[in-house]
């Protein structure tokens, strides 16, 4: 496949992927039922939606949805929706996981226990996707992990690369470029995100992190930007291209994710990466149209999965 | 004096300061001479100007500067004209200290000796201002710390917010909102900074930390839109309007900062504070009216620097 380079060529590629089955843990509100319709209106998808029937029922009506493509399982309260949510993925009756009216860290919470059959023994992370204007040719940048791994230590950082590379390999990048952020693009001793990410550059050139070019440390300007690093005098591969940002910690990935859209305006996507399938938090705060783009991830990922599974 | 609010308010207050001389530390690149030039525009400034004679005078010449107000000091090389420039703020005959064509890292190195004479015994820090489009009223938002303190501790933060609340209160906010910034809102005990935010706030609380209204942890959503923090059920009083964000380490005040050059294309400033005299580090790759808004900022700090002495 070609490079998926937009948000406008990721949304086309979801709607040619085949049909799957969104399962919503309590949907109850209008942004959800907006966004349930918008992504049928656009892609191939059932839904299996959990929750209060009545209300269910009268916010697709009211959307005008398509309630054929819907089942509803009524359920009284979010955490009944939530494990009956699971059960339909653990079940492989679902092939994406969305929250509706539940507490993020509910049902993240959920997910993480052992019982949930969603865990594939690998680290989950919140994979934050964004497109760039000012990149030319391919402008979907990749931040990561603002929500899931409080303070990720080495090893964990290769699993944050791993499940972003995967994500650009979904959207038909083979090769992305990783930039491990710091403060700095020097070596400090007493600054660890340095050594880490000095590390993990090793690492990518021994072959112990594959499908992916990594350098770090980079400061931010020095990953988006070839004039800053040129300054600089960096030479690397990554600098200027980066389309996979590590964050050197969960509160730099996490304001560097949010100041993209309240700073900077930039559209956006994001999906936790790592369990059985996709799980997409859309926060009630998010415009609808970032709603759309994470489920078209979502549909993109879940698709790919399917294939690497019958290689 | 009434609240500065947008950066031609600041420049306009920078321009009504008494003369101020500017000591620059190897000036030797163009983009140092634009940068004096515009300053000797539209400001009341002497500057000291360290470094080869020759390139200087020429490249005065050149941009149409203004030579008598210059004071050239002929010095062989880099480390030579940092020394003799330190020297001259440290003798009282300048008011703001410039870097020119000298390596940022050796320049705070010889400022942070004790010999430099420029120490004050309080920490140093990177204040960050931006004008935030967004705001209604004042738009001038800072962050910190992105360049000086590598891994913080508690008592750093409190200078680090002491710091930035002097720039407020130069900039006649007599009581800026300190948002202490996190991955989350919610205290999360294993990461540390969710604690800091949550002490720190307490301490402000007590009468600890004065001058300013202090609350945290917060996301960055939550600090910038009233609307986010309305969408999470927060009670806060720096939530939606917060104007110094204490970022919660080096790594993500740097990121963050840099966000709103590289993501966001906003107008910004920067100064380090601390020390006897305001500290101006531009970077080559700022752009010519961050040299001329950080220049701003200094003499502002310098003039208000020299009242707070006289009371």
């Amino acid at each position: 496949m070609s490079t998926i380079n937009t948000f406008a060529e990721m949304t086309g590629l979801a709607s040619k992927s085949g049909v799957k089955t969104l399962v919503v843990a309590y949907a109850n509100n209008d942004e959800t039922f907006q966004a349930i319709v918008e992504a049928q209106r656009l892609f191939k998808i059932r839904c299996i939606l959990t929750g209060d029937r009545e209300i269910i029922e009268h916010g697709l009506s009211h959307h005008n949805g398509d309630s054929s493509g819907c089942e509803i399982i009524h359920c009284e309260n979010p955490p009944a929706a939530l494990a009956r949510s699971i059960e339909y993925i653990r079940d492989g009756k679902g092939d994406i996981l969305m929250k509706g009216s539940v507490d993020t860290g509910l049902m993240m919470r959920e997910v993480l226990k052992d019982t949930s059959g969603l865990k594939t023994g690998r680290l989950l992370s919140d994979i934050f996707l964004l497109e760039y204007p000012r990149y030319r040719e391919n402008k979907l940048v990749m931040i990561t992990d603002g929500g899931m791994t409080l303070t990720p230590d080495l090893l964990n950082k290769v699993e944050l690369i791993r499940n972003a590379v995967e994500v650009a390999h979904a959207l038909g990048n083979q090769t992305p470029k990783v930039a491990i952020l710091s403060a700095t693009e020097f070596i400090t001793p007493k600054l660890q995100s340095t050594l880490d990410a000095a590390v993990l550059s090793k690492m990518n050139e021994r072959g112990q992190i594959t499908g992916c070019i990594v350098d770090g440390p980079l400061a931010l300007d020095n990953a988006l930007s070839e004039q800053a690093a040129k300054e600089k005098g960096l030479r690397s591969p990554v600098a200027g291209h980066a389309q996979i940002l590590i964050a050197a910690n969960i509160e730099a990935a996490n304001s560097l994710a949010k100041s993209t859209a309240y700073f900077a305006d930039l559209r956006m996507a994001h999906v936790i990466i790592g369990a059985r399938v996709p799980i997409l938090i859309p926060s009630r705060a998010d415009k609808s149209d970032t709603k759309v783009f994470s489920i078209a991830l979502g549909i993109i990922m879940s698709e790919w999965y399917r294939n690497a599974d019958g290689e």
